[in-house]
């Protein structure tokens, strides 16, 4: 009998002594960091709803409670008391009953009125018909990528509960070694930005947080051929962990199933989806720009097969000796500052991932507030001393402002943006601002992923600001679903009628203007000197976006990628151009600075990562001036030992 | 045709075009970092005493030329032929011609006298035979080591010379690699004294520094199992340095066999015959200890088939990218300051290893001169606020005052001294303090292996200190072959005798009264209170050594070893205890301030390793306060990038 085997045996004596011994345990296995439960008695178990609670405390383990296969109602019976049990006004679109597990996964437009308070509903489901109740959110926006993601698990459901299993028990195994240390090695982002990836080693486990790529700089990827990063193999690692979708962050995880990676990936459920939507694109671009992606849509699949999604807040063993926290990062949906907690009270390090310190319209503030951090890994995208932003007040002012210039000459606003975020939050600007009379109402149209994107935001609300979230839960009142958000599926033949109307705004990708619809737009739009063309984001060095801030007024047709309009030909730009600052997802300085001076308890360590050489320097200084802390600005490649 | 192949072709045309037309080349080869010429008239190459300079110049290789072997002359006439070339004074010991490669190695008492100045009577003997000389020394003590080395390796020669030529191709292989990055990761000896390993990594190349044990700690070695030592496997590493023969840096180096490497370990010659010589003895004692070593005598004689020997001075290519030169160092016969170029000018870093940086009677002082440095890797064993050693001249009066005193009272001098280093520093200190009358001549006896440790310092004199030089080869006074020296072959009955006769003065191992002979000594002088017994080096905690100068009498007889004079007995210790303090190979605190002071260039950063944790950080913030520059005290486990 394997040691894991024994601790299961041991773990169910101890949970026989706990529960009245009218309910009988026949099962007791790991999947994933649970511990699942197997019971003949599921009704009886639901009777108490603290019994799960306290048997969590107890053990210190995340517990589900299912029925053993035997005693199952068959689903053509538990379907219809399920139905009885949920308010009609949920809104229940689909329940699927798994035989395999007990699992009855029940899609609903309001799981609010599914779960009930404290999940008194879903107990009363499970006292009802012994089945164990999930709950999923139908997306008010139709998200092509959310329904993928859930039909993909679904068909996988199998291969998935094995592979949950093999993690289950890798994460619960002996620990090995006798040795304490704990160390971080920075693979990528350190003095740059972008092709984030850190090792988190201890002499038992090794886990790898973030793997992305270099935006504009498609070599320069992750030092993943080194040893350190992933040993004799992409096998050696633990655990996967994931701060949140975007590519700099995300791109190369699929790769890592390529190289033989078959373990877990932890990440919010949001960052999983979004995961998936940008590097298909990622994909996508690259096969269009004529490069050979280093992966293919099979590898993102198997990522996706291998997420185990992480709410903010718990806390969850990944290893041995290491347990993983993530809180809200407040820079796009899903964003998580990751906090690992290893050994048993020996060190405490944070990552803040990319964060944004104060409230937006979207999220709230990033969460500085941990029991213990010792160390911290910080991002200094806005880290150097005069990298102060536009008060956001001051910023929608500029925007609206800019807005109704170009109303009052007829013309379009045309803002190129990040699909994931930066649009999100500026429709939310727009939509107040037409709401509240700021702005005439006028069509918003929304080109590239910008909708499909959206629609990821309206499936997990309870990821967005607060009072974003009562909006939506209270007031029933989702302003995604405004009407004059209109989505352009329709191609060219669309983006000529809104050539062709009144004005409008358009929201599109890229966000750079290095590709995308956005180059269409401008082909339509460029040479009208009553509209605008807005930028609302970063333009790195080298874009076409940054060239035109810059004052060209020259395009080059080939540019526009297809060439079509013949060789050699320009664009004489004629639109007006603009720049709207202080929209960033990032904190400012200002806001990295309050993110460590407010921070419960203060670390010890700070090493400084993502920004510019100039950037972490000035920062990593300021810190160590202002707080008296040990602050480093790493270079790629190096190791430092803190424990 | 390899790349390799292409390279030699081209070198083959270059040198062609080089030399006279006369000389024909019908063959070039690598093996190991010297490039080997192949010719059809070895006469008219060695008539030209500049020609390989000049060669080696244009070239920048070491080169060395051997007759085709089609065109040798028969060894019978060739053997007649040489010996009438050299003088007689040179003590030809023997002759050996190996028809493989055309080489004719010569044993000599007098190597330099086989030489001729500036290896004009080398040349002579190739003008007459065609043969290509290799001198070696015939030991004036005989030498068990090196003589079983020698042997071995002509016995090993054909392989040694397939492996010699896989490492030269390996060498000279094509750089893979586009980018340029230097690190250095501490494997082991970081705030501790023991187990040092380090490696030094480029993008291209990966190099093991020193790979020691750690004494009387035998479980903790260096960390060779996680990644960043050995990377995918042993298999992984380009080249093994090893700074000088102490366990504590060689220990495991025979254990990179067992792990798997086939590749050089670069050393001085007398380092590769101490390093076999110790390695050997740590078997013995572990498995007289009842451990199982880590590996067998079978590996230790894989890494010397293994070692590419380097004198001080030459600078050699070991990887594509990475030149090394050993310096002298000071500490122990053939100990190198190992300084490494990398790339082609990228960045320079020196490893001390151990060193002494004054004179001592046996060495010159560590060489601290190079043509450019800007990292150092820096010994701090006595880097401590407070670790200044007495004055050599304080200490030697101090042991000749001891002695004096025990001969006056017609006892012994038993003193207990590494085999290696200390003990001839001690025989040196005593032959001149009896040749110059400050001691009365009596018997020093000679016991464990300090005698063949001694042999080996009489096979390579060219490495000890230049006055000590002169006195041996123009004066032909070898202190070491003075008539008091008595090797204690004879066990326990010559031991007896020696009891018996007068005073006299005893060098046992082991030096820290851990095992060995010295234990039988203090059975038979323990109680005999007109003898002393005399420490002169460094006694570690936990050690009998220690344990006495602490002034313990009462020693349990199972320290004896052998338990054979019954459980429980003790020996009441009656004989004097001495310290005299001095006689360390390591530099004092003054002595490593000093190394860095007048180093040349003064380098921008200095890790201190290799010394307890407060000796460490005390040095590091000395360096850091008086020169300003950057000093870290590093952490086994950490990876610091450079460039």
């Amino acid at each position: 009998m394997s040691q894991v085997d024994t601790q299961l045996e041991e773990l169910k004596s101890e949970i026989e002594a706990e529960i009245p011994s009218t309910i009988s345990i026949t099962d007791v296995k790991y999947e994933g960091p649970e511990l699942v439960v197997y019971t003949r008695d599921p009704k009886e178990f639901a009777g108490d709803g603290n019994l799960v609670r306290q048997l969590a405390s107890k053990l210190r383990k995340r517990i589900t409670v299912r029925p053993d296969p035997e005693v199952l109602s068959r689903p053509r019976e538990a379907r219809e008391k399920v139905r009885d049990v949920i308010p009609e006004e949920a809104g229940v679109a689909d329940l699927d009953f798994h035989e395999d597990t007990g699992e009855v996964v029940i899609e609903a437009e309001k799981p609010g009125m599914v779960i009930g308070r404290h999940g008194s509903t879903l107990r009363e489901i499970t006292r009802e018909v012994g089945w164990t109740p999930e709950v999923v959110r139908t997306p008010p926006i139709e998200s092509s990528t959310v329904s993928n993601v859930r039909n993909f698990l679904k068909q996988e459901r199998q291969e998935r509960r094995e592979i949950l299993e093999r993690v289950g028990r890798q994460i619960h195994r002996e620990e090995m070694q006798d040795e304490q240390w704990v160390r971080i090695t920075t693979l990528g982002c350190c003095r740059e930005v972008g092709r984030a990836a850190f090792i988190v080693n201890t002499a038992e486990t090794r886990i790898l947080v973030d793997c992305g790529d270099k935006p504009g700089a498609e070599g320069e990827v992750p030092y993943l051929q080194i040893p350190e990063a992933l040993g004799a193999g992409a096998q050696n690692l633990d655990a996967v962990v994931l701060t949140h979708a975007h590519l700099d962050h995300s791109a190369l995880i699929p790769l890592l199933f390529k190289y033989g990676y078959d373990g877990p990936i932890y990440c919010t459920e949001p960052t999983r989806d979004l995961m998936g939507l940008l590097t298909l694109d990622y994909l996508d671009v690259a096969s269009k720009e004529g490069r050979t992606p280093p992966y293919e849509s099979a590898q993102v699949r198997e990522a996706i097969k291998h997420c185990i999604p992480l709410e903010y807040g718990d806390v969850t063993d990944i290893a041995p000796d290491v347990k993983l926290t993530f809180h809200n990062a407040g820079h796009i949906l899903g964003s998580a500052v990751s906090h690992f907690h290893i050994g048993d009270g020996l060190y405490n390090v944070a990552f803040s991932g990319d964060i944004h310190y104060e409230d937006t319209r979207l999220f709230n503030g990033a969460v500085n507030d941990f029991p213990r951090v010792e160390a911290l890994v910080m991002e200094s995208t806005y880290g150097g001393r005069n990298d102060y932003q536009t008060d956001q007040e001051d910023s929608e002012e500029a925007l609206i402002e800019a807005i109704n210039n170009v109303h009052d000459k007829g013309g379009k606003v045309l803002i190129p943006a990040f699909a994931v975020g930066r649009s999100q939050e500026i429709m939310l600007v727009i939509e107040e601002a037409m709401r509240s009379g700021k702005i005439p109402e006028m069509p918003v149209h929304l080109d590239g992923m910008i909708w499909e994107a959206t629609a990821i935001h309206t499936t997990y609300p309870e990821y967005l600001r607060d009072e974003l979230q009562d909006r939506i839960f209270h007031e029933d009142e989702n302003p995604f679903l405004a009407d004059q958000f209109n989505h352009i599926d329709g191609g060219e033949e669309e983006r000529q009628e809104v050539v062709d109307e009144g004005p409008s705004i358009i929201l599109s990708t890229s966000g750079m203007v290095t590709g995308g619809p956005i180059m269409s737009w401008l082909r339509h739009l460029g040479s009208d000197p009553d509209s605008t063309l807005t930028f609302v984001g970063y333009q790195a060095q080298g874009t076409l976006g940054r060239r035109i801030q810059n004052g060209w007024d020259e395009i080059p047709v080939s540019d526009f990628g297809s060439g079509r309009d013949g060789r050699g030909s320009k664009l004489t730009l004629e639109m007006d151009v603009e720049t709207v600052d202080g929209f960033s997802g990032h904190a400012d300085r200002e806001g990295l600075m309050n993110f460590v001076r407010n921070m419960s308890p203060r670390p010890e360590k700070v090493l400084c990562v993502h920004g510019d050489e100039s950037s972490v320097q000035d920062f990593s200084s300021a810190l160590y001036h202002e707080f008296n802390m040990r602050t480093f600005a790493p270079k790629n490649l190096e190791t430092f030992r803190f424990k």
